[in-house]
């Protein structure tokens, strides 16, 4: 095999009480990346499209990481990728994870699978350093593995793959920019005892109620009394956004990764399409331009497009 | 049914991270409680053996649970209780919760399971405030379920069951006091978030070990960085005897309930007998009187020994 064209799916992270633990892949929106082999020891970068991400490997999310890949491997060895963006930089749902877990899954295909699913993360975590200054794998580790994944522990990385139930994800992304650097300034670096054992009371609750099925604790679960009364001030309409949402039957939600997308859970997708109608109602009444989506959990994290 | 006799069992609170959160229910030890229908609205305490404990009833932890449970019954009923202690009290076993859950669920049997599992906590965690000043659930709920339990949240009441594969249990008490309001004060009121967050990960990956019957995992799991290494001043040798312990094989485990009893979790009997041996010799050395146990986890909760 000299060429692969995949798909690397959009996640959410930060999964409400799970911050910076809990990810979660979705089926829906993905980018489209091609990658092939080169007989040299270099990373070339297309960004196609209207795409304004720097093209230099050092650079750029996909091209850290197979640099990361490259000095690992002998031989005169290198890979030309190409990179259809269709989730947006800035939107919360791991555009850079995107391209970084997917830059390094299509090369270990071409690569016969020389490396493990933990290498292939590790090597990733590169790209997030160039996206954000900061090595996280909650969204590279969905991608990677699929389905909903617990980062207990980042140094030394361990990974672990949280069977979940069918759950529908509407997620709606409004047109404003919050900096990651201004959603990690608004943190408090001390938080109180009490919110924090309330904080792992949810998460455990939330592990318990994905592994059991059971939607009424994975609702009761979908609390956050630490990050999000923070963090959702810089996005407008959140409180009334989620309370709607609530009251239409979704299970629960919260900002997608460190914002601005806001996403939902729901047992029907019956209920996730009714969950999108009250995001779009909100938004069109303070004209503030916004895309949605109604997806799935994608167990599978990366899927094969194409290859010759 | 007349009169009922039960096994009040121990248990361990605070499971390493789950502080406050998370209970685990002890085959042994155990007290013996007999309990006696009366055609009378009272409650009459009789403690059998060598017990200091009050026996005027709203004092005690056994009998204020029950004046609770008189108030939501009509008619003419009351209760005797014969209390025969065999969990010491201030060893952070769970002594107060045995008293406590298994007088209201000897009762409960008395009447015909009139209460739900929830009433029966919301009651017994009255004994709890008798003992400590505090009603907390995390030491009534295994007494009441069985097993591991999750108290997700404590107002309103959430209790949620994780299932776990077998695990034996050691146990040293050593005889030195650590009094509840010391290991409350030592506590600090704010943490800080990146210590929250591997606390939130560790009980994830515990939850999620304990379903998946993954025992490496539990192991990994087993981490409190927040309250451990305030709380094990208070007792002699924590540190050595945790290590030795896990070097000899055991997966892990803490300080029981607020101490002074160290356990330890392994996942064969041998490891848990070997486990025994290394406190002994530990507490032996420093020549301080001390009691082990060598126990499994109790999927019942109380169990009756006969009913008449």
């Amino acid at each position: 095999m000299k060429k692969i064209k995949i798909k690397a799916p959009a996640t959410v992270a930060n999964l409400v009480c799970g911050f910076d633990i809990l990810g979660l892949c979705l089926s829906e929106p993905y980018d489209v990346m091609e990658v092939s082999l080169l007989d040299e020891k270099k990373v070339i970068i297309h960004n196609e499209g209207n795409s304004s991400l720097p093209t230099e490997p050092h650079l750029n999310t996909a091209g850290a990481p197979l640099l990361d890949m490259l000095n690992e491997i002998d031989g005169n060895i290198g890979f030309d990728v190409r990179i259809l963006k269709n989730i947006k930089p800035g939107s919360g749902l791991g555009s850079s994870a995107a391209s970084a877990a997917g830059a390094v899954v299509a090369a270990n295909h071409l690569l016969n699978n020389k490396f493990s699913k933990p290498d292939l993360v590790r090597f990733a975590m590169s790209g997030e350093k160039v996206a954000s200054g900061v090595k996280h794998a909650d969204n590279i580790a969905p991608v990677i593995y699929g389905g909903t994944t617990l980062i207990r522990c980042i140094f030394p990385l361990d990974i672990v793959q949280i069977p979940a139930p069918q759950l529908y994800i509407t997620v709606v992304h409004p047109q404003i920019e919050v900096r990651t650097a201004d959603a990690r300034q608004i943190l408090r670096k001390e938080v109180q005892l009490k919110d924090a054992i309330k904080q792992w009371g949810n998460i455990a609750g939330l592990v318990a109620g994905l592994m059991k099925s059971d939607y009424d604790l994975i609702g009761r679960s979908l609390e956050d009394t630490i990050i999000e009364p923070l963090r959702s001030i810089l996005i407008p309409e959140f409180s009334k956004i989620k309370k709607q949402c609530i009251e239409a039957g979704a299970l629960g939600g919260g900002i997608s990764g460190s914002g601005p997308s806001i996403f939902m859970l729901s047992k029907g997708e019956a209920t996730a399409k009714e969950v999108e109608k009250i995001m779009q109602r909100i938004y069109n009444a303070i004209s503030l331009h916004h895309y949605t989506y109604v997806t799935s959990i994608n167990t599978e994290g990366c899927t094969i497009l194409s290859q010759d």
